[in-house]
């Protein structure tokens, strides 16, 4: 049988590379021959997560291998997201909890996507739907994918679905909840040893809105001070992604787990639409508080939106 | 509570209108505010059904009024065959089983394709999943969707989840699946009264394929050379549609319900495209017979759109 490659989204996070294993893993168990990959490096966060359950890091691949013909999208639909050969591929599935964009198939496919908080609670539901069992390992996948998404249940992009399924997880997986929850997080929050590239790249995603291009990073902290103490790396960082890849804005989002804020800093000629979309002054570093920001997603990806294409 | 509109394609077959029906019946037993309706006239097939179950057609919409907030799509999602204002509405859900393509949202969604012949199976599916009774009259239509894609039973597309929901659907009905389903059939295989125009446009769609603009309309008969005497007026009328719309090319579908064969027809200066697509010459009346050709999505599209983008 040929073999089907599962994976999630460039600079995977929690729910990217928890949701491949996982998903793989159940079309395994019912007859596909399907395994996870990722398409970038597994973050403190995600590897805390794989130690704890004792499961292997998904295979790394740049582009899917030409011996491969069908893939499975999870976490992500937007082509800029996934492999630079995804228009080569037949992709079958699609798993995943983001708006769609940027997306095109040549086939009838299986798209399965819902506005819940993490593409882990789909998975969940879905071993249910297909009957099989769910082991110890992958319901610690799914809870730390969860976990992650939601930063522990708190975000504004979590559902009751996400917080019933974090629930049942829990007990399945044999954790605490929330002991177990911030010690994942808090193990993701350690940036000390993170260069100003590392920092603007480990969670970046690439965005068409309307005609412009802006790509946003995020990282999580316990404190923001610390990490904008490389504010003029950062600054050269960002300003040479938007060279490099023609952005029209790089914002980087600082994101206090403990307090739900976010810091944000904005670089290129697109900024003046972060204060349209915030209304928020940046100061005189370019950045601003935003009180209660969390969610890329649900937050700051549609008011950027609106103020890039009204 | 706000009023969510559920429709299907524009020139509405069986499994559109049906499925706006019954999806509109489960969201409400769900609690939703949800309203079916419906992008153009009911044909005679659909008719039949109607009027065999005792339901009412759906309302008829040019565009999504202004009042109107959020729409659920079911049975396409590719926006050139929805309504003109999709842009200005949010999309909250999609139920289809097509190929996705130019479709995009600025937020998540609840979006469920799966690749079987109907919608309706679909639909049939979640009913279960949520745990609603299917009534008579709503086996009646998703039945009727079924039989109408897949030709009773019979076409290409038509999956064992299509096949073991009818049989399903059949007994909550109440009727013979064989005998229901040649009678609708039959009673849209009519087309004594139809003229050229009619004819190319009551189950035509628009589709992209590379840089192409090509229109697919297909018809049911038992006769095609009854069609065919038309001739000279569909040319024309083909001809306006390429005039007025920039198309590539347009392809008339005369799909013989007994044989299971279609005739086609291709006007446009693509229509070169049609003879490399499907290894076929036209004759001097640019027609050609395609054996064993019924599913315009699973035989045709897809063969055009290779033949287009190559």
């Amino acid at each position: 049988m040929e073999k089907t490659l599962v994976f999630g989204h460039k600079n995977p996070d929690t729910d990217t590379i928890c949701s491949a294993l996982a998903y793989a893993n159940l079309k395994a168990k019912l007859g596909v021959h399907a395994e996870a990959a990722r398409l970038g490096e597994v973050n403190k966060e995600t590897q805390f997560a794989l130690d704890y359950f004792q499961v292997e890091a998904p295979v790394f691949i740049e582009a899917v291998p030409e011996d491969v013909k069908d893939v499975i999208l999870v976490d992500h639909n937007e082509f800029q997201q996934s492999v630079s050969n995804i228009k080569d591929v037949r992709i079958t599935e699609v798993i995943d909890h983001h708006r769609v964009s940027n997306f095109e198939t040549k086939e009838p496919l299986y798209f399965r996507a819902e506005p819940v908080g993490c593409t882990a609670t789909i998975l969940n539901k879905l071993y249910k739907e297909n009957g099989v069992a769910i082991t110890k390992e992958i319901a610690g996948l799914l809870l730390s994918a969860i976990i992650s998404d939601s930063l522990l249940l708190k975000s504004p992009t979590c559902t009751q679905e996400d917080i019933d399924a974090a629930h049942e997880l829990a007990k399945i997986a044999g954790v605490d909840l929330d002991k177990y929850g911030l010690d994942m997080l808090q193990a993701g929050a350690d940036l000390s040893d993170k260069s100003a590239q590392e920092l603007i790249t480990m969670d970046a995603k690439e965005f068409a809105m309307g005609n412009a291009k802006v790509e946003i990073a995020q990282v999580n902290t316990v404190d923001a001070s610390k990490v904008y103490e490389l504010q003029s790396e950062l600054e050269e960082e960002m300003d040479k992604a938007i060279n490099d890849k023609g952005l029209d804005l790089f914002l980087f989002v600082v994101t206090d787990i403990l307090n739900n804020d976010s810091e944000v800093f904005a670089r290129g000629t697109g900024k003046d639409k972060v204060e349209e979309a915030f209304g928020a002054s940046l100061d005189s570093n370019n950045r601003a508080l935003l009180k209660g920001v969390v969610s890329r997603k649900k937050q700051i990806v549609t008011a950027l939106t609106d103020a890039f294409t009204k």
